[in-house]
Parts: C-alpha cells; sequence; structure tokens
C-alpha cells in the first residue's frame, strides 16, 4: 500500500504538470501568458487543490473529472497572491524565495496577470469536458461567492482596515475566515459535491475546513513566533514587527497552542461525521497541521 | 407609438435603477461595497447592457430574463475601467468628470474593488432565476472568454506593449478587437443566445458587432481631432499629444472618416441578415456611429 506522502507527491506532480502546461493550446497575448504562467509555476504546496483532489479521492471520485476546478481555484488563489504582493497592498518583492509578478515584470502587468488569472478560473470551470452544466453551474456560483467580494475579496478589504489595529479575536477570526478560510471551504466542499455526496455530508466538510484553515492559521501565527528560520526559509518576528493582530499577541502563546488543539479536535470531528476516518485526506489535513515550515 | 430615444431612455432607467440598488441586499464588507457601487454609478452611456437589451428586445425576449447578464457585463466592463485608470496604468485621475475610484478611495481599494466586480459579475450570471444551467454555463463561458486571456485582458496587454510604437491598420484593429470589440460583441451575441436564435444570426450579429465596435472607435479617433471640446466634455488632441496609434494618424482623416462608412454599412447589412430592418436596435447602432461626445 502507498504511504500518503507517496499519493500526496503523485498528486502533487500532476497538479504541477497541469499548470505547467495549462496554456500550451491557447491562444493568447504571448506577454500574458508567459506572466500567467510564471507565478502560476513558481511553486507551493498546491494545499488547494491537493484538498480537492484528496476529498474527491475519499469518495471515489476520478480526479479526471475534478481536475479543471482544482486547476480553476489554483488561477484564482494565485491571481489572489499576485494582487496581494503589488506595491499598494503588501508590497513584497519576493514569494517563495522568487521575485513577485510586479517585480518579474512590472506593475501594469502584475494587474493584467491577476484579473487574467481569475477570469480564467472561470472559463476553466465552463469549458471542463466531464462535468454536467448543473456541475458547471454549482461550481462557478460557489467560486464567486467565496473569491468575490462576500469572500475573499472582502477579507483582504478587512485585512487593509485592521491593519496597525488592535482588533478582537472574533474580528480576526472573521479575516482570517474571509481571505483564506473561503476557498479552503470550496476545496473540500466541491471535491464532496462532484462526487454526489449528500447535503449533510457537504456540510460536516464545510464545518471540518473552516476549522482546518483557522488550525493553518494559528499554526503560521506559532511558528512567526518560535519557528526556526533556516526551516522556514523565511524570516520570524515579522507578525511582531508589523504589529499584526495574531493569535500568540491575543491569547499568548500557549493560549495560542490550545485554540490550535480545539481545532484539530474539531476537524477530526466533522471528518468522521463526514464519514472520513482514515482516509489519506485526514493524515494529509493532521500532518499539515503539524508541519514546521 | 415611442421613439427610439424614449426606448433607450427607458431602458437606460431601469439598468441604472438596477445598478444603483445592486449590492442593497447583499452581505459584504461596507468599504468594498462603497468602492463598487461609487465606480458603477458614476454614470456612463451603459452602451453595452443597452445593445443586449435592443437585442433581446429586437426577438421579444423579456427585459428580466436578460438583465442579470446586461448587469454582470457592465460590471465586468466597470471593473476594467477601474484598474485602466490605476497608477501602473492609464493614470488617469478623472473619469468622466468625477474622480477616479483609486482617487476616490486609494490605490489598493481600488485593485480590490475591481477584482469584486469582476468575479461579481460571475456571480450575477451564476444566481439569475429565469435563465437554464445551459444557459447560464454558456453565459459565464461567454464572458470569460472575451473578458480574459484571450479578449479584453490580452488586449489591454497589447495595448501596453504598443505604446508609442508605429503600428499597423491590422494590429491596431486587433487591439480594438480585443480591447473594446470583444464586450460589444458579448452584448449583442448574448441578446440573440438568450433569445434562442440559430447560429446563423447570432454569426450575424457578432459580425455586426465587430464593425460597430470599430465604427466607435473611428469615431472616437476622429472626434480627438475636430470635435468640439465644449460638447465632448474633455479636451481634443490627446491621442497626438500620447503619440498614439489612430485611424486618422494611420489613414488621414478623410481616410478614416471612408474606413469609418465602410463599418456603417457592415453594420447595416449584418444586421440585415440576422433579420433586423427597423428595430430601435438599427437605430441606437445608427446613431451612436454619429454622435458629437
Amino acid at each position: 500500500m502507498m504511504t500518503v506522502d507517496a499519493i500526496v507527491n503523485d498528486y502533487k506532480a500532476m497538479i504541477d504538470s497541469q499548470l505547467a502546461t495549462l496554456f500550451d493550446q491557447v491562444t493568447m497575448n504571448l506577454k500574458i501568458k508567459e506572466a500567467m504562467a510564471y507565478s502560476l509555476n513558481v511553486g507551493g504546496k498546491r494545499v488547494r487543490p491537493l484538498l480537492m483532489l484528496l476529498t474527491a479521492e475519499a469518495f471515489g471520485t476520478s480526479t479526471e473529472k475534478v481536475m479543471p476546478v482544482c486547476l480553476a481555484l489554483e488561477c484564482v488563489h494565485t491571481y489572489s497572491l499576485i494582487h496581494d504582493d503589488l506595491p499598494a497592498m503588501d508590497d513584497d518583492d519576493y514569494r517563495r524565495g522568487q521575485l513577485t509578478n510586479h517585480k518579474k515584470f512590472d506593475e501594469a502587468t502584475a494587474i493584467l496577470a491577476g484579473d487574467a488569472l481569475l477570469t480564467y478560473g472561470f472559463q476553466l470551470i465552463s469549458e471542463a469536458e466531464l462535468l454536467t452544466d448543473e456541475e458547471k453551474v454549482h461550481a462557478m456560483k460557489r467560486l464567486s461567492q467565496v473569491s468575490g467580494p462576500g469572500g475573499m475579496v472582502g477579507g483582504q478589504m478587512y485585512d487593509l482596515t485592521y491593519e496597525n489595529k488592535t482588533i478582537s479575536l472574533e474580528q480576526l477570526e472573521e479575516v482570517h475566515d474571509l481571505k483564506t478560510g473561503q476557498l479552503l471551504i470550496y476545496a473540500l466542499e466541491m471535491g464532496a459535491y462532484l462526487s454526489g455526496q449528500s447535503d449533510h455530508v457537504i456540510q460536516a466538510l464545510k464545518r471540518a475546513a473552516k476549522a482546518i484553515g483557522l488550525t493553518f492559521q494559528i499554526q503560521d501565527d506559532i511558528l512567526d513566533v518560535i519557528g526556526d528560520e533556516q526551516v522556514l526559509g523565511k524570516k520570524v518576528g515579522s507578525d511582531e514587527l508589523n504589529e499584526k493582530s495574531t493569535y500568540p499577541k491575543l491569547l499568548g502563546l500557549s493560549g495560542a497552542k490550545n485554540e490550535k488543539n480545539i481545532f484539530v479536535e474539531e476537524t477530526k470531528k466533522q471528518l468522521a461525521l463526514a464519514g472520513i476516518m482514515d482516509a489519506p485526506l485526514r493524515d494529509y489535513v493532521l500532518k499539515l497541521s503539524q508541519r514546521e515550515h
């Protein structure tokens, strides 16, 4: 039997290779193609598409059916990173050790590449061959809801509004839920929906995904306090420096660790409610929540 | 019988009122809502939704059915204007006599408001009550194709690439087709598609829309040379100043006028092929091609 790591690595290799050739057969302006492909292929853990594939796998659904929606989700995630890195936003020169899109190209190109990736996400779903019209409509409706003004973009707006302000734990959770949680919810939700699962199962997985998102976030916050710069590959202490509201800041380090454990337990509980007890999905999620980089 | 002007004014009032209340019942971050609504309601001729409604009207299709797609198209058009005006792009402080989005708010907000409007366009179609799943999928597929990297965004990229360069008439036409033509094509195409028209009719209307787009563009270029600043409400001669490639520059003023007339004749011919001889759509289009502002 394959180990979870081997399964995850196999799926990740599939996702990477699909993303690497995504625009090969598509006619478009060469510069926009280059800029889109650059950020899409600069690396990354591919957490979102992996979560969707692993959820589909837990219900015996083929990778081929789900893949276009996975790729669409990664396009939307990547667009959000490109725009987030812009000088007017977080003003980052590097991401994952590589130049950010506007540094590699220029600001105008980065704005357009982000716009193009967002739009192309919808195109991928609308052109998917193995989905019914009903499935396509639902996948695009939910994608617009989780990524638009009522989802991720709304979260980024809250994030800007709250900059350098002291916020409550409730507000912190709302920002994280919108900014990063909603796309994670989409990953598990779609894996189950495209597998024809009941609303009961889908709702449990959405609650699991919400807990997973908060677990990841608290882990991120904790690593920024106690992480090893060598292992992380980035400077620690930047949250403190930027006066960012974080879980350790609001709850203390041990309070944050407790809070994380609560969400890990919630994740296990909701996955079990969805009938997922020993699938690779569960192992992958639990492993990520213990990661050190 | 109502005059064409009265019909168009009625439709425009409907579109304006729908856009003015578009987010009233929607839960989202208040600042992103304000920024989206600002640019959506700053005015404008509403050419794209009007063309779609008038096309639907020519085939006897209800306004109610087509309206969500009209509003989606205006959202996408508005997002493109917001991003186009950004400092990294055209760097415009005013549009239609009002502050541009990043001047009224700030750059980060304008980037997010554009992102949100683009995404919301897809949400509007996916949530439309009077469309079948098949119609929604086709409307979203075409919207992504005409506005994404193979359409409008690709055109903007060409536009940046060609800045301060001498280009051929062929290249000029390709830029205009992608940058502005594709959304106009979408307007007429969807008006006919949602009316259940044959592919023969839809193709004729797409050719008509392409000719309409080029007619408008040449008219724009001509007005920038010979227009009356008082009537236009903006400075003339800016194309010359910015060394932009235009029809008068490539063909001379009378050559440009001739070219425009060729496209007006093409428009009439294609509308006739689609069975549209004396509908308000035809009068509206021909009137716009003679406009002085």
